[in-house]
């Protein structure tokens, strides 16, 4: 398997201006094509930075991409300077999105390719034309991952199944994933006619009952699709997520088929006069408290006359918390088939984490309470 | 100076299953903190690449940062591989966010220090620990950031103005950062006192039109400020970009002041239910239509009583595109003080930057028709 390395050239990338997507990009290729990603290095607009670092990985790599530095502003030196040490382009490639050309550098059997840096045009150049060029393939991938939800990886492996390592390892590569509000384990077997062995022995630990997803679907691509395959539609009220559960759902492509809407109420005036929720029971309880959730939750799933609806009230920070309702908290609430759960739980991390944590777990909530029957199924 | 880099460990960084969050996290702090993050490398949870990418590293940095790998699972080998070609750390820092401790190794004069790759630990152990332990300090900083919209990055410097960068570089160094919509241009001022000087010399330029902020907040800051300030709320009415707009606004500390809600509208029923768009304009003119656009920044600053509504509707793809409305087509409308301005936008790119494109279009609208006069006041 041929090895590649990136070299991600721009000041930006190293001064805070932007995030680099395209490591992520090229990385994501290697589930499909068959080649390996080595390293990934990002290097600034600088003459000497990027020579060296050409040297490095073109030293430990079989080929080379370059990304960024391609424009047309005096701060872009890519492709004089790889000139300068690789000679002269042998040839140019195509770019579907925009008005750069890749560069093709050789030194010695080794192809030295520079695309730009903008991330949707570095990745269709990726998949039209730099593939094929380096006559690298598509790939048959024997990975089965395992999505858990509910406790982290150090409690996994060495409190809930301290032997489930050794074990998971004699079918094949094991790797373990923490992403928000849940851990992934994936297994790379070694005989891929051993997936059901895999699977059958998994769902007769413990690990079982924090299993979601045998497969390797994001979240809300998953609660699409079982929506869809279920003939359900849904929408969301949210507070304090103000929208971010809508979107996650509608970066689902398709998501137009069961995804309705959402009443995103910031303010108790919404709250009330588009969801339902009674003035009394904020009075009460109090904006934040699964009586609201659950007014909320019903109120969207009448009001936009969907088979479900799903809801989140908490306190995102900074400002906001109180010693009884601490930053962190929130409520979450599902309404489905004429009952509606809600939850109240106290998470930690700053404004832009609790945003994504209250929403993974109202969306964790709807999977447990509407699709858990069907996991087996999915093996 | 002090020359910093980072080695990121994980498989996860280099197979597609992971954003790397910590190169952007670490190079924010180079806004703040006197350092210069040299290079970023990507590297996997093998050993000899760990060694390698550490020689190659410390060889040409000052310290060296390095993230992932020190969890309680056996693919985290980054403390024993450290410790075999440096010796064992020499102390341990505190996790204010986590149970892993970092690493303090050392080379001659160099500091080589182990921290948790989980980001929201990565960064509170970087501002918390790391810096103080490396003696880096806070600096002022004497960058100037113009941001425009309207144009790209080749027009602007080739057509529009193209003695424009020789003339900034005699005020210090210059950047330019394409982003979805629009280019930020930096100058780094040689003299600080020449703040002034450069501002005025800009505004006379024809980059004028297009400048719609001198300053450094992202547009959603941006906005949320503006609207504290001119003591405005604001309400969103979302078809196409699914909650996007309204979850961007909200991820800004503070907006609950200004910002109250939004209904996200992604069948027609929601569009005419909630926002009171009218069938027949529906049914005449299609959804993806400036008319629509229109009755739904109106009905949502209606019906949630706020001073500014703001829509969104279009065809994000895959799928639903037609002749005369392709993919990329966006109908954005702005409705304030009784009036009410929509346009129709042709963009390109996959469903996910289309979102980003749609909202950032209607974002920027609403500067232009509501901020626009303010411009001089922020110089």
């Amino acid at each position: 398997m041929k090895k590649i390395s990136l070299l991600a050239i721009g000041n930006e990338l190293l001064n805070g201006k932007v995030d680099d997507l395209n490591t992520k990009s090229l990385s994501s290729f290697t589930k499909e094509y068959n080649f390996e990603l080595l390293h990934s290095l990002f290097c600034k607009d600088n003459a000497d930075d990027i020579i060296k670092s050409v040297n490095y990985l073109l030293n430990i790599s079989d080929h080379l991409i370059v990304s960024g530095g391609l424009g047309p502003t005096k701060d872009d030196i890519t492709k004089q300077t790889l000139s300068k040490i690789l000679g002269s382009p042998k040839e140019q490639l195509k770019n579907h999105n925009g008005t750069c050309l890749g560069e093709v550098f050789k030194f010695q059997d080794k192809y030295i390719i520079a695309v730009p840096g903008v991330p949707h045009e570095f990745s269709m150049m990726l998949e039209k034309e730099v593939f094929s060029f380096l006559k690298i393939e598509k790939k048959n991938d024997n990975q089965v991952v395992f999505k858990t939800h509910g406790m982290n990886e150090a409690k996994i492996f060495e409190e809930l199944e301290p032997d489930l390592w050794n074990k998971l390892e004699e079918f094949g590569q094991v790797s373990c994933l923490p992403v928000i509000r849940g851990v992934n384990i994936g297994v790379n077997l070694n005989d891929p006619s051993k997936k059901v062995e895999l699977v059958d022995f998994l769902l007769g630990t413990k690990l079982k009952s924090l299993i979601w997803q045998i497969g390797n679907k994001s979240l809300e691509e998953y609660i699409i699709h079982k929506l869809q395959e279920l003939n359900l539609t849904i929408s969301t009220a949210e507070s304090c997520t103000g929208g971010l559960v809508a979107s996650m759902l509608t970066d689902v492509a398709g998501s137009s088929s069961v995804f309705m809407g959402s009443v995103v109420s910031y303010s108790n005036e919404v709250k009330i006069n588009s969801l339902g929720v009674l003035k009394e029971t904020l009075d009460t309880y109090g904006a934040v408290s699964t009586e609201v959730a659950t007014q909320m939750a019903d109120g969207v799933r009448k009001n936009l006359a969907t088979d479900i609806g799903i809801s989140t009230t908490g306190i995102a920070g900074p400002g906001g918390g109180s010693e009884h309702k601490p930053v962190g908290t929130v409520c979450i609430g599902v309404s489905f088939k004429g009952k509606t759960i809600s939850k109240r739980l106290e998470l930690c991390g700053d404004r832009n984490l609790l945003k994504k944590k209250f929403a993974a777990s109202v969306l964790f909530l709807l999977v447990r309470e509407t699709f858990s029957v069907t996991l087996q199924n999915e093996s």
